[in-house]
């Protein structure tokens, strides 16, 4: 193997890899990155065996040479080293070469690297899937519903399906889910696609994280497939795996209550900066409480107190209370990550009753919720 | 006690204050920040009974308004939860008023906080310094002396002495030196004084490191009062004091070699870049050192072998390499610390063999320099 390539997007290739790449596995060979030299092109490889990446380096773009290929061939290079050492290497252009069997040499100016690699063979081989059924999101739709359901996940492995994100399609709708058993987010979307069967699927919140790292926040589509076991994205030079997980995830729907008692409607970060602060002082506390109650002329109270600091109290002018009068109390963490999913600068709080789980949507969007349920001290 | 506030100014001034507050502290009250309003302004007070911090802000400045003062008196008010506050409040303007005997509140806006104070009579007093002998320094020359030199102080407590940086102020000439024992800072500038005395005191590094993280890059003077145990800091609003290190710093003026056998000139930029590759590989192992030899034709090379991983070769073209050839190992870590502390585009190293210390200067400042001793492996 041999091949001459553009320096930036080799190191753009290596940190997309990179966020599949774990030092933490019992798999030696998956802390290193898989190099393959082919006439069309380089491409590298990362896995921690639940993620893999795929990015793919065009021999050329747009009338640009970004490699040159001099012999093709494959070699898997230790991740953490070959990450650093391309982001430091001092010419725009860097040659790699496989010298004897596994001995590889990066070359850039006057700086010469020997790195022992492994057997690009004995990497393991990227799940097949048949794309028959695929259908097509925009990019930036897609990390908008990442950025909107995943931070509701359970980070406890008391029940490991909860520590995935929950998608169902059908007829054409795709509807993201996740939900820890104290909050939910949903978010639903249209999706183009000719295929009419319906999916009901969970997915690792850490991979769906990681993949909204690495795409663009562009309105290219994105192709997606899904098999028994693995859901692969598809973007413009990159492929994207996750394994799914195992099981049956709840019904939610139920969980979602259908009518209210009460509604307010309040500026989003007028909202979100007073909870902010009300918290302020109860997060020594354990759970990290704040009270909400209703006070006449549309203002609400926040307030916290906790007798060993202090107290606070936050009065916010809403635009409307309807109902009947509430006192409650809930999680200001869960409140402030409903709050900052949500887009919009007005949003709608619908709740049932100070023991029964509330709603919060933006002002004219039926497409996103978010769902918690309140704490007992009231 | 009341006041009114602007809430940019009280931001910035607990901020500075808050670089002397550690949580770790045995004494209660040192968790605080002791706010005092008077007729002229307020003042806050920060310590950990090493390094103390005074800010001032003045009832009005330039004809602005910055404090209304309704009712002077004093507060101590738990520096994490008031420093989180006052960042976080709504509006430009902050109230706060003592209630009852230490209640405290802080208003802005429809935000209004209850915090528990402590006695300010019960805060430690400040070190009184006779400012009979004080110098003059140049804000921005002062920071740049610290960032030259804090870096080489001992982090270990085998020796408390070389924790600290040793100050000597002789005939108007400042030297700051710090050395952990394999390598060694030294910076060296005129003051303005119209004193006579000489001093040799040792600063705790970490002091210093405060000190310059609250002070600004301008050209203003700052006035320096050194104590039998205290030095202090006075720049415009804002006092910061420091105990000094007690016992003999070393004499370390016979460790830099008077003469050389072998005189590098090369580009400073160039030289560390190449120093940070070379030690890419070198990282896992223990002493992170790298080999130094000079080849004909004024080429450099510094290399690194780590059996298990590769080895890097950099090749650097010097201008200039005078007298004997020369191989040599040190610690990257140590040559990269150095090179980052100069200023100036081209550094000059002179060794004098493979076994010494070498000295590494600007071209054309004999104002600084910083010493390593090699590690002996070839």
């Amino acid at each position: 193997m041999k091949f001459i390539i553009q320096r930036d997007r080799l190191v753009q290739s290596v940190q997309d890899v990179m966020k599949a790449v774990t030092s933490r596995t019992t798999i030696p060979i998956l802390t290193g990155i898989k190099i393959t030299a082919a006439a069309e092109g380089v491409t590298l490889t990362g896995s921690d065996s639940d993620i893999s990446i795929e990015s793919f380096i065009p021999k050329e773009e747009a009338g640009d040479e970004i490699v040159e290929i001099k012999q093709p061939g494959a070699i898997v290079l230790p991740a953490k080293f070959f990450s650093e050492i391309v982001k430091k290497l001092p010419t725009d252009s860097v040659e790699i070469e496989i010298l004897g069997s596994l001995q590889t040499v990066i070359r850039s100016g006057k700086s010469e690297f020997n790195l022992n690699g492994l057997d690009a063979e004995e990497y393991p081989h990227l799940p097949q899937i048949e794309e028959n059924n695929k259908f097509h999101i925009a990019t930036d739709l897609l990390k908008a519903m990442i950025r909107q359901t995943h931070f509701a996940v359970s980070t406890s492995e008391t029940r490991p399906i909860l520590t995935g994100v929950n998608w169902k399609i059908e007829n054409g709708d795709l509807s993201c889910i996740a939900t820890d058993s104290h909050r939910l987010a949903l978010r639903k979307a249209k999706i183009e696609t000719e295929m009419n069967e319906s999916y009901n699927i969970v997915i690792p919140g850490k991979s769906l994280n990681e993949l909204s790292k690495i795409i663009d926040d562009t309105n290219e589509l994105i192709d997606i497939v899904i098999t028994e076991n693995q859901i692969l994205f598809k973007a413009k030079h990159l492929l994207f795996f996750s394994r799914l997980l195992e099981g049956n995830y709840p019904d939610t729907s139920r969980l979602i209550p259908s009518e209210s008692k009460t509604e307010i409607t309040v500026n989003t970060k007028e909202f979100l900066q007073a909870i902010d602060r009300a918290s302020l002082l109860a997060r020594e506390g354990r759970n990290n409480v704040v009270k909400f109650s209703t006070i006449t002329d549309n203002i609400i109270e926040v307030s916290s107190n906790t007798p060993e600091v202090g107290k606070v109290v936050e009065e916010i002018q809403s635009q409307s209370i309807e109902g009947e009068e509430l006192k409650i109390s809930f999680s200001a963490k869960y409140m402030m990550d409903a709050l900052k999913a949500l887009e919009g600068t007005d949003i709608k709080v619908s709740f049932t009753g100070a023991m029964r789980p509330f709603v919060i949507r933006p002002l004219h969007d039926e497409t996103i919720l978010q769902l918690i349920l309140p704490v007992r001290t009231y």
